[in-house]
């Protein structure tokens, strides 16, 4: 039996999330910009689930815009904000994931970058710095895919709300493990995806607040209140509407479960030679380790912990197969042969102790082999 | 029992690709992109279902670029080729769905506007007059979405293929239909679209000859030949191969089928009063009627009919709601008065020679009850 512990990557769908989806592939069918009856139930599923998710992350439901995912709804802000604000000046975080950094530098290419801590953290002196000029929008995630590092974005927020600013936060990886407050917080658009919470593939959404100004990036039909054309995904939307309400129901079990297999993950990793764990001493998301093992490279221990049928990544799977090390260790200047040894585990509510314990077992085995027989181990590679 | 006769906007999910969807909606888990054994399952089921999509249309499996529907398609063709050729000279026909239409003007707003005739052709003269100047692409869709008309396209991609100027066609309506022939056709891109064919919704593709020059308009991870960024709708994408390798077992019985049941109703239409079937000298998709019944509003008539369970349109989908008279009626000079009474019905595999029976005997019986009496027409509306 493989175990499977990429869950930043994607999660597996809950099975309560399909049976709420199920009813929507085939057996009632529709087009929600229909008038009659078959587009109007359709159009009442798809409120009801952005009831469930603007409750999730403490929104209004007209503040919830569903999209295809998180790629398309940091694009739509990107985007959507640049198209609308005609030479505005934006600011990101250099530990952003890619779906956000790659729009930033391609549509706004004097964007500025706000340099990360050696922990990882994203701080008010970072901002100041780099923000000197009058922004008009700043986006700091609020926790990073591959380290899980959890970012004080209050101070950050006050920040931008005193210069005038807009802020956006990427919480893709927060939804579900963390408690979110959409309002509360100051926010003024936060990205979320349903994959990463037990939710269906192919739908996310852009929490926004409608101060924001922007414009809609895909054409055709005035589907999402203008703001995103293409007929709505309604058994997918469904699906993210029941994930939500099993994310606010199992928050707290879920999170501690979580942890529990993280601290005991560590505690057995400082057991083994040769182990760093990145942003160790900064706050994390309760399922993320991150570390680095000295003379190894991550992505063929990888492959060899997948020949014992151990799931994990090298960092982000979005860029999978890139060479260069991860640009959120660069950041945080790790250095490149450490970052390029760098493991990422990162749990979900399925796993259990048994799979932290098959994993520990697997990384003794391979780097006991490597330590007696370093050849062998280079031509296994 | 509700008659569904709205299949040009979506249609049912067909239970056999459900089957085959099942499978990657929690059994098994992992993002295409993670390089592990379970990323791995879910890259090899993309690219099956890419082959199956490939055959479908008649192109190699290379030339699919999977996107979330028919709309991103478009969006990403214009979008993508616009960004791609700063200050590209395009020219689109005049009865384009919205997701081609929008876009077209928004991006290039000194885009050119074909001329349909009457009968909602587009004729060669029309692609002559209107490209005088040196184009760089035109976009004629291969069947329109309310009218059915299907175009002669050949001589327009011969003539673009002179020009040295590449040709779109929004195929979204066709495919399942009417066969496909991508590579012998000519075309440089396609768009078609799942949920038009008892395919799941979320996911479309842009077929692609990759002589057109086209930046990517999503951004982050390179998936998609870096031309679609976003972690990949595995259950969708293997529910449109399937969808596809159905379409082509079951084209020449669904085609006949839907003929019977069309040609059925024109006969039934041409024994009420006052009907009038748009394009009917026009080849046209063997499952789409559209007609004005002189004398009546389009929208009541569609909610007259909602009444009797019976669901029709009265012209696409995505811009239902809108008040003004369809632009496709419009570009065909018909006069507004007889667009405002269009209803569109679109069969599907799954009606039946009573289901035309049932909306002939409920059109009837509206017409009737409104000749008798105009006044109660009017106060129950």
């Amino acid at each position: 039996m493989a175990v499977y512990l990429d869950n930043n990557a994607t999660t597996a769908l809950d099975e309560k999330v399909l049976d709420v989806m199920l009813p929507y592939m085939g057996q009632v069918t529709g087009n929600p910009s229909s008038v009659h009856r078959f587009g109007r139930l359709q159009k009442d599923a798809i409120e009801q689930a952005r009831e469930s998710v603007a409750q999730l992350v403490g929104a209004r439901a007209e503040q919830v815009i569903f999209t295809s995912g998180g790629t398309e709804s940091n694009n739509l802000l990107l985007n959507g904000f640049s198209q609308r604000n005609k030479g505005c000046k934006i600011a990101v975080s250099a530990i952003e994931h890619m779906s956000l950094l790659e729009p930033a530098l391609q549509l706004v290419p004097e964007a500025e970058i706000i340099a990360a801590d050696e922990n990882g953290c994203i701080r008010l002196e970072a901002v100041q710095q780099t923000v000197t000029e009058q922004a008009s929008l700043i986006s700091v995630m609020m926790a990073n895919n591959e380290t899980g590092v959890i970012q004080n974005l209050s101070p950050l927020i006050d920040f931008a709300v005193e210069q005038n600013c807009f802020f956006h936060t990427d919480a893709s990886q927060v939804a579900g493990k963390v408690a979110l407050d959409f309002v509360a917080s100051g926010v003024h658009a936060m990205t979320i995806s349903a994959h990463k919470l037990y939710g269906p593939i192919g739908v996310g959404a852009l929490i926004l607040d409608k101060r924001l100004p922007l414009s809609k990036i895909q054409f055709g039909g005035s589907q999402e209140k203008n703001l995103r054309a293409g007929t709505e995904n309604v058994p997918a939307i469904v699906g993210f509407g029941k994930a939500a309400s099993l994310a606010i129901d199992e928050l707290q079990a879920t999170s501690s479960h979580l942890r529990n297999l993280r601290d005991a993950l560590e505690k057995g990793l400082k057991e083994l030679s040769a182990i760093s764990i990145f942003a160790e001493q900064a706050e994390r998301l309760p399922n993320t380790v991150q570390f680095g093992i000295d003379g190894f490279d991550g992505e063929t221990m990888l492959m060899q912990l997948d020949r014992k049928a151990i799931a994990v990544s090298s960092g982000s799977a979005c860029t999978s197969g890139k060479t260069e090390p991860s640009h959120v260790l660069k950041a945080m200047r790790v250095p490149d042969v450490l970052a390029n040894s760098a493991i990422r585990v990162s749990f979900g509510k399925n796993n259990t102790m048994s799979d932290v314990q098959a994993l520990l077992l697997a990384l003794r085995d391979i780097i006991e082999i490597n330590q007696q027989s370093p050849v062998m181990m280079a031509a296994t590679v």
